[in-house]
């Protein structure tokens, strides 16, 4: 592939997104029905070429980690379809009337949504990215470019072929949809630099692919950093409730980004709690790293450093500190957190107000585990991953987040004085 | 001033946010009253204050045009004073529920406007931006860290001790509102360094300036670029509309970002509109530029060239373009505008649904001036700048657009399963 193949793909892509701006709510559901179809019919294929580049990798000497990622076999096939079929029947983003008004001299104001434009999207092995991303994209009226890693690279080319198959058959623009067919990382420098064609990029990875193409584009990223979540269980927390939630939000699974990493207990309720989560923890064989005041009540527990503090373990790891009051575990949470996932166990109202309006986090729980954090329960559909930056999408990506707005006036003639 | 000043500054705004996302609605609009209140007791020393800076300027040599913007008097003042009241009065932008529901296991989920965090705000000699950027941030419960032009340093000081002042008989931090207090580009350089504090960078100038800040920062920047707008007259305008609103769109002042810089001509109406433009335009002493085709149609016009449809005059010049239907139009704006403010001038509603759907711009206009596009006939009382993101804000920025979002989940020991 040379320079000019990427250039071509981005301003089709662009070109592409004229005709999806005036498409219909109910062109857009039945391409994500046709795309599901599509896939449906090429399901042997893919799993074949599926099953060729997981034996490659293997080959290779690939983690384990990698390989499971890496497989779609029956269940995660089902899985992919079912999510493009529920995103068709999701509510439509765009085209809504966010406000509006008439102005005394008859002159319409309206503030609508609208797509963004061209979505860039840079992932690392799961294949199932792919047909998630794409799905959000056409929900929300976008062409999206497809940037997989080289491991499932004819995994991708399947899935994103059979998905335009399904979109051209509800008469969407065959750009639409598009994969960067070549591996390396030269074919993504040149996507970095087409910010005259993409509106925006979302990388789907680790923290060093993110940091890497935040710092190496123009282009508007928006970022998917670490989940370094905490429980704040306060002086006033029911014993059995505190228990029960620090150990769903560390356990439930525990290499998801909302899973629990640091639980700060107020030192009011230390002593009582301590005790009963040590044997509850010790009993799931996780962990636990310690500050001074919670090495005197668990004697036996390694100490906590500086670094746990600021760590997202993704692993059966829990680092605990014993705080004084809830404003030190708000100045804690805003210190070393991500500002993804935060929650606080307590009966007072006072308290629930208080953490609620100064934790700085896209998600805050009253009450609630850590894990319940995200699309499913917050009515979302299906999203493509969990934003940790503040401005345009916070929390969870979904299709509202990959849409803009733009103010539409009609009037009849009206001038400025 | 050395490197730790701004950075405790920036540290002061950080630890004000605290307060601010929890103060509540009465206690931000008497903080702005109060600000409004202080200003007005200070007049006499902020125009004593502004005259010498004025005078300072003009042995400098500085331009009448940067004299005007730096002088402040009697009706500057008053306006000044008006849009804090203004801001004072409107609705509140904070806590608003964007979405809401409770799942059928009784977690109540909440999708929350809160307050960005702190906001830098870095502009040229307006002494107005001062105040305006202050109450805008105050209402959205911000805190702001101003860095103006030195010419207006001295002014700008006391526009910010003032509103200090007020801010603190309301009983907000006193860090709510900080100004930098020294002048140069190492200061600038300081802040833009200051990542781990500051939310979001506002610059107000300038392209260099703009440009110069959203590329040497990791601080998301919202953007105040060109406005390079087009008004397309499709075949069917009326001709008497469709020369008034250019008109009015040209000349009712020519040095603001909405202003029209190039008009499309269908060139089934060419013909018959050209004349009538040429006349009205050099009764207002507009020099016109025009393609082949218009200078076949107005043989005395200048040939624009290529770097006149990628030009922001804001000057009395005009370029013009006769185009081939609609979807020339359409491709012109979308390839040379800026994305800021488009308009058409038809009786078609066809036409008007497609240009509104397929012009991809913060502000689409159907038989309306452009200079209608911005903050007061859309409603939105004071704004700090047109932004020509599509991410976050696009369009006028008000207290709304410095806002985001936290979702907010109460439970009663709710665990995922």
């Amino acid at each position: 592939m040379n320079t000019s193949h990427v250039q071509i793909i981005a301003q089709q892509s662009k070109i592409a997104t004229k005709l999806l701006a005036s498409s219909s709510e109910s062109q857009r559901n039945l391409a994500l029905s046709k795309m599901a179809d599509s896939l449906e019919s090429f399901k042997d294929k893919i799993l074949e070429v599926n099953a060729q580049e997981v034996l490659t990798a293997r080959q290779n000497g690939h983690s384990d980690a990698l390989i499971k990622r890496l497989t779609i076999d029956d269940k995660v096939f089902k899985y992919m379809i079912s999510r493009l079929r529920k995103v068709a029947q999701s509510p439509d983003p765009l085209n809504r009337v966010i406000s509006g008004h008439t102005n005394p001299n008859g002159l319409q104001v309206y503030k609508k949504s609208v797509p963004l434009g061209v979505i860039g999207i840079i992932y690392e092995s799961r294949p199932n990215v792919t047909t998630d991303a794409a799905a959000v994209c056409i929900k929300s009226g976008n062409s999206i470019i497809l940037r997989g890693g080289s491991e499932a690279l004819q995994t991708n080319i399947l899935l994103a072929d059979a998905m335009i198959l399904g979109a051209i058959k509800a008469g969407l623009p065959e750009h639409a949809i598009q994969i960067i067919p070549t591996p390396g990382h030269e074919a993504v420098n040149e996507l970095l630099a087409m910010d005259n064609y993409i509106d925006v990029l979302i990388p789907r990875g680790g923290k060093d692919l993110i940091k890497r193409i935040a710092e190496g584009t123009r282009i508007p990223v928006i970022k998917h950093y670490d989940g370094i979540c905490h429980l704040y269980l306060a002086e006033d927390a029911d014993p059995t409730q505190a228990v029960e939630l620090a150990i769903n939000s560390k356990c439930q699974s525990v290499q998801v980004c909302n899973a629990l990493e640091t639980l700060l207990v107020d030192k009011n309720c230390a002593e009582q709690l301590l005790p009963l989560l040590k044997t509850a923890f010790a009993a799931q064989h996780i962990e636990l790293r310690g500050c001074e005041q919670t090495q005197k009540l668990i004697p036996d527990i390694d100490p906590a450093t500086e670094d746990d503090w600021h760590s997202e373990y993704l692993a059966p790891i829990l680092s605990i500190k014993i705080v004084n009051g809830i404003d030190e575990a708000i100045a804690h949470i805003n210190h070393y957190g991500s500002g993804h996932t935060d929650g606080i166990v307590t009966q007072s109202l006072t308290m629930a107000r208080q953490f609620e309006q100064q934790v700085d986090s896209a998600s805050v729980l009253i009450n609630a585990s850590t894990r319940l954090s995200g699309g499913g329960d917050y009515g979302l559909g299906s999203v493509i991953g969990i934003s940790t930056d503040k401005l345009h999408a916070r929390g969870p990506v979904g299709p509202d987040e990959l849409t803009t707005y733009k103010w539409v006036v009609y009037g009849d003639g009206h001038l400025r004085d």
